[in-house]
Order: structure tokens, then C-alpha cells, then sequence
């Protein structure tokens, strides 16, 4: 409503509060449609674009929402129908106006058929323009909004209002606009439709500065510009899909029963029995201007020891490399539960496969053995999968034709084939059968390399994903459950192609003697796991769950070869920017 | 069918391989009904209960799982359609077996008929003994399974299979069962329906020592035993509450069309200017058996200082305490997304109200203002009240009963009524008028108590929430967007009723020029916000967003007075447990 009157001439006015500031899109791409019967606006309410400063003000301080606001505003106006923020019954204040969808482009494009059954309809698109062609009678921008990857593309004649700014050079890469117009079938042969455009208005510039330049840049350098990289094809689809990849995941979860969990993020349990830590305290001045820390300030016990009873938690305590522990305790409450946050390993590794911050999925099943497991892993990949398939077919076809060539049948084949499950055992006679020759050497007890669980996964099974299980209980964690040969646990690592390794699981040592005597093998200290031992105290249940590395994850769901590439802000040895 | 055989007897043997430990309990509990024409198991394959330790075992090494799976494995049997663990074509390696939903308590009496529905139905129901009551002739075992508030009522009559454990006293408070029965009508007035049991298998003893006990505990006894507290009635409640508000936030920023992003956790950013900050680092030894460390061995500069370039991120590296500056780095690229993930403060505050370890939403709108913000937490507030309303029927009941009489109505009201909004000018004035006397004084500039806050949503307001807008811009963050009065900002607190301040949020200043005169006025270093202001040199845009305090939602939604226990594992000064 508000937009149209923005938009076209009217003959009603509109009343806006004086923080209406936006209105004048939102209602319009809300509404969508123009009224049928347009209204007219007086000249003086027409709106000429906001993108020019006002006198006396330098760039950067332009007044657009003010700017917008004072040109729609007027005192003793009517109130429309959606502008819901009237005066309640009681006087004083008013109310909160309803919340609606913004139309996106992906909801303009999405459809099955791409955008044709709206063709006709007035629509205004808001976002970020990618490419500006100037020909000789008309003009074509690409604007996108980051809902899909394709961009909108706007069709200029000089006659569109607003155009001042396309001569002028304001409409750049990089800068944001707000367009309104109709949308047409499209001339060319890259989309079904295209907005034929009356009005443009320039709503951000961009300084010829802009890094996200048309020229392709490399993945390294856009690293260094993880806040501006969303604004690539890459990096935004990379952040739709592990968006439609959490989403899938937390569905799938739900609709089996699982409750999830919060495992603590700062801990004073080490899971895994090893692994490198981040210390968390309060010892150190906290703020990052004071870097001139002396270690004189450290509060020391008269030995010359950090004196802990002064840190924040009164202890040592540390960021969490898994949350398992803790879904345990709660697994064993309500039957099924999962986690889905973040995690952390001080490992000096500076790999396209390691992340210092990187976030799990750990889900625990209880009554449930090491068979429950691997059928709830194999099911959940196949979901999420599907998912993105299904749900992400634009993306997908991106990375499939600039990221990997053949992920699609990848993704398909796991989505679609059975899985099988073979033994620790088992594979290593199969290694040492073939004839491949491999780096490292293939022996019982020995861990497997990810060269083995390539070729097992991809040569051997020929791409089928693998589930291996059953392995040497010194290369497992202590919490594993002894199988009866007292050699192996019930441990299980399911590998797929490309990746590897990229579920890893077991069932868990229900027993309690088996478990304390583990410990004591181990050398861990008993005491500090006294809250893990009673829940083999009272009423224990054989339970099983498994970790799945979530950017490990999209690393396999987009073909990335990078794994620093798949979260908005990588966290790496040296690197903690942004 | 594999359950079906092992419950009753059987003329068809079945092969298990030497991993489905748990296959009995499963299969029948998916198969749910015993087949019609029950087979006959010769008496050496009938199974009598596991929880009597072999000769020569102590208790705690119970071989349950072995046990079962012994019992039940033949060589050379016939393998059912139930047991997907066959070979597939290529020869070695078997494929992996079928994933089904698991029957819970929920399933059978969470209908609307309360399981009337199932009446007939043959059924294995697991989970822990919460009471065992003998009378003379019958015994009533309450089971739960954490999927819903209600036990399952056993009704064990001597002749039931297995009954020798309830006689014997193994079957106890907290001991873990498997009940295998028939849904039948209930005697009694506190269910619909009850398990009539045909057999019971005691699968993880309790120790007498138990502290869940039927007596009823503290909270702040429970606190001490976080691991066992979600076996109560009122922790599994907030556990499952917890979990439905967060799927429904998920589920509406996602119907919206949100994209959920990961801020990072770690961070040498500080967002807020200010706040406590948790420090992270390698510096100090990361085990923590390594209690006494030495406070030499911190690298130092020749000048006594800490070396931060030995630190693993080469400086101070922090805890997030907002994932608000990095989320709008996304929402610039991809329009509309959401954070939700911890968050840290290491504020020394040990009030109910706090935690030093907490989960935020913080959605970030882009093309969006003040009015938009208001709306959207609003529509998101009563979209997650909705929806625990309609699916956590029995918990909200319970915490209705037995935490906060009236909260069901409480939480009706908000999500049905208009939200008000006023400005904190208006609030002052009318906080100014009232004859209700305050402790803390009220005047323009300074910050709203929580009484004030509680005072204008509980009494002005009549349980209504407010949102009070357009604070004065020295009491609020940097990023907020300078109004046209050149005094206030256009923030927004959202109010609730009994909690007070629930949602906080702001239009986020998009001009360059005015936010880096903040930044100025603030004395923050503007070059450690370069990527901030990229944001604002490159496609500026109007902006929104707010910050949902995940627990405070618990708390308000459950009626919980402490806040530690609305999280499965609280963190706060001394206390980093589990």
C-alpha cells in the first residue's frame, strides 16, 4: 500500500509514524501486487531517490531513512489497513506492526517454473548489484539478494525513474539498491524472467574500492575478506546449504524423537582422555586493547604456581572437544538425544582438513547397540543428503559444475545406495589382498590411513560408502564397549568418497567394571570421571551414538576442497580475525 | 519378529550375527505387534533375563548384551526380512540394517486418546523404574522413558516371566527395564491406559545408593547432580521444553526465510565495546591433571610481558559475547539470517539471573528498520509460544501445577495479545506519574530497572508485553542507529511480564560517517572495526536486529526461578562441573 503510493502518484496520503522509515519498501514487496486502481500522489510526496547527500553532509552520512520518511510524512494523514501501529485501547503507546515475509528473489525465480506464473505482477527486489551492462537503448543490472544464486535481472530504459543514477555512475558493483517494476519474460536464454524496471533507487553506494570485483578472485584472498566473501556465487551457496544442512539435520532428529541437548562449551572433563585443549580464564586481563600484559600480574601461590582458586571457575577449565559425555548423562534420562555445537582442538595443524573451532553433531541413543548406530548414521547422511538435493538444486548445480564435476551423482549414489558394513578386520586383509601400493603400511592394530579408507570406499566399494567396525580397542577412546573377543570395541567409522572418514561412532561401555578397569589401564584418573561411572551405577542401559563433524560434513555436501571455506569465520593456528 | 520370537516361543530359528546384542528388544518395539500366529522356540532358546551375573562376574560386568545375543544366535539359521545385515552382491562386507523410529511411552500414550487407540496392542516399552508398589496379589511398576512426563503403569501379577527380580529386589527406583506386555485399559483415574505384563527383564541394576529417590529433593541439590537431575519429573520437563522452543526458533527463521549462520566463538573482537571476557589460550599447560603450572613457564617478552606470539592465534584471543557484528556481515549478503549459539560473559554476578555460559538467537535483518524489528520479534516470540503451547501440552500443564500457578495463561496472553510499544520517553513520564514508589529513582538518561521494566508490563500494561523503543543513545552500544533527535537511538527492549527484559535489539547505525563519530566519541579503536565499516563503505543498507537470552526464554516459558536451571550443565563463578 504504502510503497504503491511511494511508488505511483495517489490521492490518498498515508499516515507514517516518524520511525516508518523503511515502510515504503517493505509494504511493496509485501503487497507484492500494485492496486489495481493506483492512487495519486501530489507532487510534492514523490520521491526522488536518496542516494544524493544533502547539502552539507559528505558521504557516508547521508539521511536516506530520514530522508524517505520526511517526504512520506504528513501530519493528520490516514491510517491504512497496514499500518498496524495505532493506538491501542488503553492510550499510551502504540502497537507493534505485523510481521510478514519479504519477498525475496528466490521466491520470484524459485517456483517450478522459474518465475513465468508471475509474470505481469509489480514486485519491488532489494539487494546488492552484481553486474551493470550499459548498451545503447537499455540497460541491464544484475541484482541479487542472497536468497538464491541467481540475481535478478533488471532491464533500464533511460526512462525509468531514478535513472539519473545509472549516468551518473552511482550504480556500481557492490552497491545496494532498491528496484521496483514489473516482471516479463525474459528476452534471453540464462532465465525465464526478467524485471522490467520503473524506478531505481540507489540505497547504498560502494567505493570504487569494492574487493568483490566482477574479476575472479581466489579463495585464499577472499579468506581475507570473510566479511565481504557472502557477496560471492561461491560463498553464498556455501552458506545455503549448511544452512538446508543444519536445518536437515535438526529435522531429522526431531521427527525420530530426539531431544537436543546443550553440551557445555567451557569444561573442566577432558573427553577424549588426550587432546589439546584451549584454556579459558579469567587470569589474563580481558579485553584485547591491553596486549601489554605483564606475567608479573598472574595470581601465583607462594611456590610460584598459577594460583587456580582465583580464576573464574575457581580450577583449570577448558573449552570442550566433544559434548558426548554430557549427551550421555542425558541419553540415559529420555532415551534418545543429540547436540549440535560447537567444538574445539588446540592442535598445531595448519590442514585443509582441520579447524580449530569446528561444530559437531553427537547424537546418543540409548538401548541401542552398535547396529542401532550404524543404522542411524547411514540414515541420517541419506536424509540430510536428500535434503539438499531435493531442496538446493540451484546450488548444487553450481558445485557441480565449478566446485567438483560429478558431485550430484556423488551425493545421489550416497543418498540411494546401501551401505555396507565390513570389520576392522576384514579390511585390513582386504588391504593387504590388493595389489595398490600405499605410503603407509597396512598391519593389524595399526590405525587406518586416509589413503586406505579411500580405497576401500572408492576402489574396493566402488564409491559406495563403507562402514568400518570393530577395531582394536588401542587405537579406540576408553569409553568404547569391549567386544567378546577382548581384542576389538564396537566402534564403528563410516567412510565416504572423497573425504574419507566422516562419521565415527560406537556403542559405549555400559558395564562397569569393564569400564573402571579401562580406565585404570589407561592411567585416567577415576575420580574425575565419577559422574560418567554413575550412570553405570543406576539403572545403566547399553547405549551407542556417533560424531559427525559438521563442516566436514559440508565439505562433503559441497565439494570444497578447503574445509576453512565451509564456516563464515575459519579458526586456525594464527588465525583468529574477524 | 526377532522379538516376537524371543518373548514367545518359536518354531522358526533366526540368525543374528554376533553384533545385534540389542536386536530382541528392537525389532519387537518397532514391529510393535507380536505376529499373529506366534512361532514356538524350543525351551534351550528361551530366554530368562540377564541381570543375574554369570558365576564368576561381579556386578557392574554384567555381559547383558552378550547374554541376549548368545541366547539367541545358531549357526546356519534362517535370516529374517527384519535382519538387513546380509551380504550384498560384491561378496564381502554386509550391508547395514534398516533404522526405524523407536516406540516411546509418548507414542503410545501421547494421542489424543491418551492410547485408548492401542488398547489390544502388544508392546516393549524401556526405560527406568521411577516407583514399584506390592500389593498383595499385583504389582504396579511405574516406568519412564523421557519422552513424555507420564510413566507407563506396569501391571506385574506373579506369573508374568521374570517376576523372580521383582521378588528378589532388583527391580528398584532407577533400575533401567525392558517390559514387554499388552496395552489395556486402566483400572485407576490417573491414565487411560496401562501395560498388562507379560514379561520383564531388568536390564541395568540401581545401587542403592541412588540420590533420585521418590523424596522430593532441592534444586539446589539436583544442581549437584546434573548428570542424574533429568531422571526427575521437573528437569526432563525443561529439558523437553527447551528443545521445542528450539526447533520452533529454527523452524521460524526458516519458514521466514532466515539463513542460520555461526558466528564464531572464538574471537579477537569484543562487540559490545565493554563486557567481561573470557581469555583463550595455549600459554598455560592444557590438561587439566596439570593443576600445578608453574608461572614461569608463560612465555614473556624480554620486558616481563606475556609473548601473545607464541599464543596459538598469535595474539589475545576471546569468547564471543555477541555473534551480532559477524551476523551482520551475512545478513549484507544474504539479506535475512540468524545466530544461535553460546555466548559468554565472565561477569562475576552469582544471581539467579545470570550465567557465564549462555545460548543466544540473534536474528539480523537487512532492508529492515526499527518498526520491522519490533515486529518480527514479536511475531517470533509468539510463534515459539504457540508452538510450546500446542506440543508440550502435559509439561506446560505440570509446570502450571507445580513451578508457577497461572503461567499457562501468562504465556496465552502473549501469544495472543497486541505487543504495545511506547517510546522511553513516554515509559519515564509514565513511571514519573505513578504514585507505586521504586527503589532506584526514575529519571530521563538513566537506565530502566527491572523493577521499572516489570512495573509497566505487569501493572501499567496489565500483562501485556511492551517494547519500549528510542532509548537515549548514552546508555546503549555503539552500533545503534542515531535517531533524528541527535539524543536517542532506535533500540528496543522488549518486556515481559514477571521476567522483564527478554528481547533486546536495535536498527544498527548503516551511515559511515555517523558511526565512525561514535566510535570517536566512544574512544574504540576504529581500526580494529575495519570489516565493521567495510559493511557500511561497500552496498550499505538499513539494518536491523535483536538478541534473544535463550535461557532467559526457558525461564520464562517454564516459570523457573533459577536460571541455572533452565541449561542441562550451568556455568557460572566456581562452578564448571561435568
Amino acid at each position: 500500500m504504502a510503497a504503491a503510493a511511494a511508488f505511483a502518484p495517489a490521492t490518498i496520503t498515508l499516515r507514517f509514524s516518524s520511525h516508518s522509515t523503511l515502510r515504503f519498501f517493505k509494504a511493496s514487496s509485501r503487497f507484492l501486487l500494485v492496486p489495481p486502481k493506483p492512487h495519486v500522489l501530489p507532487p510534492k510526496f514523490q520521491f526522488h531517490g536518496a542516494s544524493v547527500p544533502l547539502p552539507g553532509e559528505e558521504f557516508g552520512k547521508r539521511r536516506f531513512c530520514s530522508v524517505v520518511s520526511a517526504a512520506l510524512k504528513q501530519p493528520g494523514e490516514m491510517v491504512t489497513a497496514a499500518d498496524a501501529a495505532e493506538q491501542p485501547a488503553g492510550g499510551l503507546g502504540n502497537r507493534v506492526g505485523k510481521f510478514r515475509k519479504k519477498l525475496k528473489i528466490a521466491d520470484v525465480k524459485g517456483g517450478p517454473n522459474e518465475g513465468l506464473d508471475r509474470v505481469g505482477q509489480n514486485v519491488v527486489v532489494m539487494g546488492w548489484v552484481r553486474t551493470l551492462r550499459l548498451q545503447s537503448s537499455v540497460t541491464f543490472m544484475e541484482v541479487n539478494d542472497g536468497s538464491c544464486l541467481s540475481n535478478m535481472q533488471c532491464v533500464l530504459n533511460p526512462e525509468a525513474e531514478g535513472y539519473d543514477q545509472v549516468d551518473s555512475g552511482s550504480i556500481v558493483t557492490g552497491a545496494s539498491v532498491c528496484v521496483q517494476g514489473t516482471i516479463v519474460e525474459s528476452q534471453g536464454s540464462k532465465q525465464k524472467v526478467e524485471l522490467k524496471v520503473n524506478k531505481i533507487v540507489l540505497v547504498g553506494q560502494s567505493d570504487p574500492s569494492y574487493p568483490m570485483q566482477k574479476k575472479r578472485a581466489t579463495r585464499e584472498f577472499l579468506r581475507t575478506k570473510a566479511h565481504l566473501r557472502p557477496r560471492t556465487n561461491t560463498f553464498s551457496a556455501v552458506a545455503r546449504v549448511r544452512n538446508a544442512l543444519a536445518y536437515a539435520t535438526h529435522k531429522f532428529f526431531q521427527e525420530n524423537g530426539f531431544v537436543w541437548v546443550s553440551s557445555p562449551i567451557i569444561t573442566a572433563s577432558d573427553c577424549e582422555g588426550a587432546g589439546e585443549q584451549f584454556c579459558v580464564t579469567t587470569l589474563i586481563p580481558s579485553s584485547q586493547e591491553v596486549t601489554d600484559s605483564p606475567v608479573d600480574g598472574i595470581p601465583k601461590t607462594k611456590d610460584g604456581l598459577i594460583d587456580w582458586s582465583q580464576d573464574f571457575f575457581g580450577k583449570p577449565a577448558f573449552l570442550t572437544v566433544s559434548g558426548q559425555l554430557n549427551a550421555e548423562t542425558y541419553a540415559t534420562a529420555l532415551s534418545d538425544v543429540y547436540t549440535f555445537g560447537p567444538t574445539f582442538r588446540a592442535e598445531n595443524s595448519n590442514t585443509s582438513r582441520h579447524l580449530a573451532e569446528f561444530w559437531m553433531i553427537e547424537p546418543e541413543l540409548a538401548f541401542a547397540d552398535l547396529n542401532d548406530d550404524m543404522a542411524c548414521a547411514t540414515a541420517y547422511l541419506q536424509y540430510v543428503v536428500r535434503h539438499i538435493l531435493e531442496n538446493c538444486k540451484e546450488d548444487m548445480e553450481f558445485f557441480n559444475t565449478w566446485i567438483e564435476k560429478g558431485i550430484i551423482d556423488r551425493l545421489t549414489d550416497v543418498a540411494e545406495k546401501e551401505f555396507v558394513q565390513l570389520t576392522y578386520t576384514d579390511a585390513v586383509e582386504l588391504l593387504l589382498k590388493t595389489n595398490k601400493k600405499f605410503e603407509f603400511p597396512v598391519a593389524w592394530g595399526c590405525d587406518l590411513q586416509s589413503e586406505h579408507e579411500r580405497y576401500i570406499t572408492e576402489e574396493a566399494f566402488g564409491g559406495c560408502p563403507v562402514i568400518i567396525r570393530d577395531y582394536p580397542k588401542e587405537i579406540k577412546a576408553f569409553y568404547m564397549r569391549q567386544n567378546d573377543d577382548g581384542k576389538t570395541v564396537a566402534a564403528m567409522d563410516l567412510l565416504v568418497p572423497r573425504i574419507g572418514e566422516l562419521v565415527g561412532g560406537s556403542q559405549r561401555e555400559e558395564r562397569l567394571g569393564y569400564l573402571e578397569d579401562r580406565l585404570e589401564e589407561l592411567k585416567l584418573n577415576k575420580e574425575s570421571y565419577w559422574w560418567y561411572l554413575d550412570l553405570r551405577r543406576y539403572g545403566s542401559v547399553p547405549h551407542a551414538g556417533f560424531g559427525v563433524g559438521f563442516e566436514r560434513l559440508v565439505q562433503f555436501a559441497t565439494g570444497l576442497e578447503n574445509i576453512r571455506d565451509t564456516i563464515p569465520f575459519p579458526r586456525s593456528p594464527g588465525s583468529a580475525e574477524f
